[in-house]
Formats: structure tokens, sequence, C-alpha cells
């Protein structure tokens, strides 16, 4: 009870049921939780957990052993619009995809958003509940909203 | 894979897998993304787009060519409560409605959530993992918890 | 077309469709909203509504006729991480699971998100949108990120 369309899979890679997967690479032995969509070219590294309710879009970049906790959301369009200014649904030429870089081993906390375009840094923490709005730097943890660096 | 009971839909819709939608209306060419739950009485216009792991409750009312992003939850109880002080389920007659309008061309950010009795005007933009609490004017920017107007 | 594995379920329970649970207990007259999941462990009571898109983990008790909103994310781990310090998927025996409590009457606004190892007191309210990270004493009011009394 699962849908799993064009997606390039490692090895012992577990997929739960109720996901929409299509387009997308996963990595060896990454657990994909239920309620989990992910679009077409985003990029799943190897051990990584994606939990359960999280959305991880086009242009995001996730290397491996990464933790994504339950209903983070990533995006990739910084003024996202149904339609274009003729007022037809918006498509690809309407806006520009920015893409998100989740650095190994960064553990992003459950129910986060994640504003587009960012690096979230190796071994970096994103503590739960946060919306990142800038760049994490490496081994850095940060929360809230907007994500701070703990002062 | 997909509820959809006492739906009045337009012409083109698209309605992805996993969702659950009943006695709502849905404009032409909207397009309403997997896990989203809309649910009755809750009316959507034409050209919009409702992304995945969103939350349309009774009383919504999206004018046209309206996007909401992922994770976005409406909510319409003030005080919601499981039971109501007979320690009975709490039914209809146990709370008010609280209705919320988003007018044409507004654009909700993913992961946000919005209280209800709102308006939210018509081309503005809710920066994601927003929380919104007041209403807000047409085409204006707001965003944060409790969403504001950036200064 | 909902998946539902050694539920211990009370009388006149109501599972909705594109659910996840396994290894819970649900009380009596409890519901259960689309694209909920409950993992093996939790304890839900009687007269509960758990709105859809919530995730309720590992170690959370949830006392008698308590409200969960939609898209609110529990979670059990402080220190959340895919793999140990070998490189492995990190498995039960790499981290702590720190128990949450929701206590009677209380209700939980949605898109909320429940820091772990917290009680939540009784008749308590967790306003919509907020991020819980410490106890919330009995018939109290809290909201924001991080929820807060009101002053």
């Amino acid at each position: 009870m699962k849908n799993c369309k064009d997606v390039i899979c490692g090895k012992n890679v577990q997929i739960y049921d109720f996901t929409n997967l299509y387009g997308c690479h996963i990595g060896d032995d990454t657990k994909i939780g239920t309620f989990v969509e992910v679009q077409r070219g985003a990029v799943i590294g190897a051990r990584c957990k994606i939990s359960s309710h999280s959305f991880i879009c086009e242009g995001v970049t996730i290397e491996d052993e990464v933790f994504i906790g339950h209903g983070v959301m990533f995006t990739n369009d910084k003024h996202p619009q149904s339609c274009n200014s003729k007022g037809l649904l918006a498509g690809v030429e309407d806006w520009t995809m920015m893409k998100t870089l989740v650095k190994r081993g960064a553990s992003i906390g459950s129910g986060s958003t994640i504003l587009p375009g960012l690096t979230i840094g190796e071994n970096s923490v994103i503590g739960a509940g946060s919306v990142v709005t800038k760049d994490v730097l490496n081994n850095t943890v940060v929360f809230g909203n907007p994500a701070k660096v703990k002062s």
C-alpha cells in the first residue's frame, strides 16, 4: 500500500506503508517512514532515517547518516504561488528552484520547517519545532523560530 | 487509493493518492496533494494548489488562485475539547465553529498553522513555519510565531 | 485501508482510513483521525480525540478525555541520530527513551510539537502551533515557541 515510481533504491532500504515516492534516489539501509513524500530529483543518502509525516522536495540532497524527524517540511521555492501573472497555474518556467543540502550526520528535529536554499552542516542538530531560515554551520545546535544558535 | 465522498469537483481537478476528502467543493483546475484531508463544508476555489500533508477543515473558504504549502493546518475551534462538561464526547452542539477566509491569490507557506476565525488577505504571503493569530491584510507579507509584518 | 497490528482496542473505538497503528492501547470511545501513526507501547485513554496527521510515539501515555489537534508531533528522544558512533543504524541500545504523560482533559492545539520527557497537566491547554519544551501545570494555558504561560 505505497506508491513508489521511478525510485532508484540502494540495498536494504525499508519503505513503510502510505508513502509517495517518485523519481528520487535512496541510499543503502535507509528507512522511509509512513506518510512520507519524496519528490522527483531528491537524493537521500545511506543509513538515513526519514521519519513519518515528512516531506522531501525536489532540490533537496540529504547526505549519509542523517536523521529527519517526524513532520519535517522542506521547501524549494521562496515565492510559491498557485498561478503566474497571466492567471495560469504556475509551471516550471514560473519559478526558480532553490536547492538545499543536508550534510552528513545532521539531525533535524520533528515538526521543523526548512526554508529553501540552505545548507545544514555536518553533524549539526536542529531542535524540534524549529523554522530554519539561515545556513547552519557544522557541529552546531540551533532551535526556535527563527532557529538560532543557543546563546 | 483515495477517499473522495460527496465532493463537488470542477473540471480538471487533480487529486493525488492517500487523500481524504468529503462533503467539500473543489474548483476547476485545482490540485490536491498527497496526504491531504478536506472536511465537509470546506470550499476551495479554482486554480489553487493544496500541497501535501495539509488539513483544510470545515468552515474554511479558499478563494481562487491560492497556494497552500505542505503541512499547513487550519483550525475552526478556539477551545477544542474532547469531551463536554458532562464527560461525553463533544458534539456539534458543544462548540462554535469559527470561519476562516483565504482571499484570492494568497500564498500560505509550508508548516504554517492558522488559528480560527481569521481572514487572510488577497495576494498576501504567509512565510513558511508561521503561526497566524490575527487577520492578514491584502498584499501583506507576514511570518513568525506569532506571524507579524516584517518591521 | 488502514494498518492496525497488535492494537488493544476498547469499545466503540473509531479509526479512520490511512492510519498506521501498532502495539498500542486505545481506550473506549476514542477517535483516531486520518494519517495518524501510533507506535508500539503508546497508551491512549478513553474518550480522546486524536486528530488527523498526528504522531504518537512510544513512551507517550495519554489519559482519558484528551484532545490532540491535527499535525501534533510527539517525540521521545532528546538526541535523535540516524547512526551510532560506529556508523551503524542506531538501535534500541543507542538511545534513552524519554516518557511523556498527557493528563486527563488536556487539549493540545494543532501544529504543536512536544519535546520529550514532559508532563502536560490536567485540563491544560496548549495553543495551536506551540513548541512545548517544559512541563505544563494543571489548568494552565500555554502557547508560542517555546510555549509559555500568557503573561
